[in-house]
């Protein structure tokens, strides 16, 4: 028998959660990876776990929740989770032990996945073609989805046009930004620190900011004296607004996330005066969100392909930021809720 | 001779204009109606000039001034008028004295118009089918034509599904609604007065607030509680963002004016907080300029025959605010501003 520990939510906040006071680890359970799985079942256990920003939105409190379904105190948090499989009951078809596994569930250390999740049409990734499994929950995954199929659908890329890209070493920035390089675009990005300007510029990216760093509406300007085309946007708030003064005519607007205003109630959100230039400019904003059966998913095949060739041929170098300690999983999430993880944030739970 | 008078602008101002103080109707010269025309030219006679929110956007102080070219004191304010041909010089072709002309000029009783306009192909309206000559400024013109193309393009309306349309009264937004309700959606309007109200539920509209009264979001839930699918927003600020919250998933807000922010300067605009909704409900907000070549032109020729079939048809029927007195033309405008005008505003220079 092993402890089987979860990344459990405490109580909802209004502002930047705090580890152990809003978020831990804690032993939810034990597991016995000896015993044989419930008939009907295959038994798991967690390789990574994705951390994304929008895990936030279900950390606000109920009265403030507009979006997601709010975590209940004691509630495990959920996210896209890579699991190999222990071991299959016989009843089980199509599946072996070993199998690599991705699946939305409560980032924990192990699983029994029944029956109700249709075992064998879940996402196995049987070939990973070298590249690293931490990836897939990156440019390969949601994240890398998004990318590709806003950036196409939304952003419309002309070769010879200038994207801009916020969040741009986040797990979607880097990804939209790599391979707008690769459609010829001019591509120019927004981070929160002077590191993330050297590793986005060392990606391929044509220039970056610090938008912490000075006066972030002349900064933009001196970032792009002719304007944008596309603007793909995964923070909202100022940085939206300051773009939008930007944005040339009939540019589009990628609204993937708004991660400035998550840790904010909804009469403290920043609001977008500029609507103005929208219409005078010709603007598309569109926002979009991956539910299942969404026009998102379409790109499922053209993402899955073109980001693993991309990938082969080192055109998009996906960067990580990998938490491996156990008690440094809670900060982990809030670091990227407060804007400090560099690069796509990943649990590592060190299994070999 | 007589006197040639014309609206003028006096000065910018940062709220609501005043007459007189902003805004003057002033002798600019004399006009000789008996003088043949200079050569290469031909003369007219203002019948009508069409009055449009957006006319504020030039009388802001120009450290505002992000849109459009603001006004120098002094300048004739300019906008669409429709025109007799009162005398034609021998040398050029194609017109007569009586025709109807409809050009973007300063508003001003008589005009020369010069062989730089191309006079030939100017917009002659030499078959009114039996329309009343103000409808063209409104629904036959630029207003019609932004209600219709807009609708389609953006709004890609659906028999069934509802809209919600602001400054329902207005040009834009009385086509708008009258047209959907032609292609078989459920109409509501916002509109800032009961007896609009009543107006608009004459034309056809399926249920209408006066956002004056009483609190802006329950009055709009209570009008729609199933949500809508299009907004079609003339006004901007806190009615789009109380809009917001009403869409559908994949919803569709056309972005054709923001006229409650045009009095203020950019610190004092409304900002808009709910960009998570636009995310999470996957929404298109899509502004529009109708810049020359741009394509809402592109449904010129579908914009006047349908609505020209629909007003003889009566299942359009423009309403109007016209104003006779020369006096009160800089009333007009300003009480356009200020939302006080019932029905698309129109100046009428009682010419015979």
């Amino acid at each position: 028998m092993v402890p089987n520990r979860a990344l459990v939510f405490v109580q909802s906040s209004r502002g930047v959660p705090v580890p152990r006071e809003h978020v831990i680890v804690k032993e939810v359970g034990t597991f016995d990876i000896d015993a044989p799985p419930p008939e009907g079942t295959i038994t798991t256990q967690t390789l990574y776990a994705s951390l994304d920003p929008s895990m936030r939105l279900r950390m606000t409190p109920p009265e403030d929740s507009k979006v997601f379904t709010p975590y209940q105190p004691g509630e495990l948090i959920t996210s896209t989770i890579l699991m190999k499989v222990l071991r299959v009951d016989q009843s089980v078809k199509d599946v072996k032990e070993g199998d690599v596994l991705r699946a939305y569930k409560p980032i924990q250390e192990y699983h029994i996945i029944s029956g109700q999740d249709d075992i064998g049409s879940l996402d196995y990734i049987r070939d990973t073609e070298g590249i690293d499994l931490k990836v897939f929950p990156g440019p390969l995954g949601s994240p890398g989805l998004a990318a590709c199929a806003a950036l196409n659908e939304i952003g419309k890329p002309k070769k010879g046009e200038t994207i801009l890209v916020s969040a741009a070493s986040g797990a979607v920035g880097q990804t939209v930004g790599q391979l707008a390089k690769h459609y010829g675009l001019t591509v120019l990005g927004i981070v929160g620190s002077d590191e993330k300007v050297n590793l986005i510029k060392d990606l391929g990216f044509d220039g970056a900011i610090n938008y912490k760093k000075g006066n972030l509406v002349q900064q933009l300007r001196g970032l792009a004296p002719n304007g944008v085309d596309i603007f793909y946007d995964n923070v909202g708030g100022e940085i939206l607004e300051a773009a939008i003064e930007l944005m040339r005519d009939h540019g589009r607007i990628v609204n993937c996330g708004a991660a400035s205003q998550y840790n904010l109630p909804f009469d403290k959100q920043y609001g977008i005066r500029n609507l103005l230039p929208v219409v005078s400019k010709s603007l598309t904003l569109r926002g979009f969100s991956s539910t299942p059966g969404d026009w998102v998913f379409g790109y499922s095949a053209e993402h899955r392909e073109k980001m693993r060739e991309l990938i082969k041929s080192s055109e998009v170098k996906p960067i990580l930021s990998v938490t491996k300690e156990l008690g440094k999983r809670p900060g982990a999430l809030v670091e990227l809720f407060r804007g400090d993880k560099t690069g796509k944030a990943v649990l590592d739970f060190c299994v070999s």
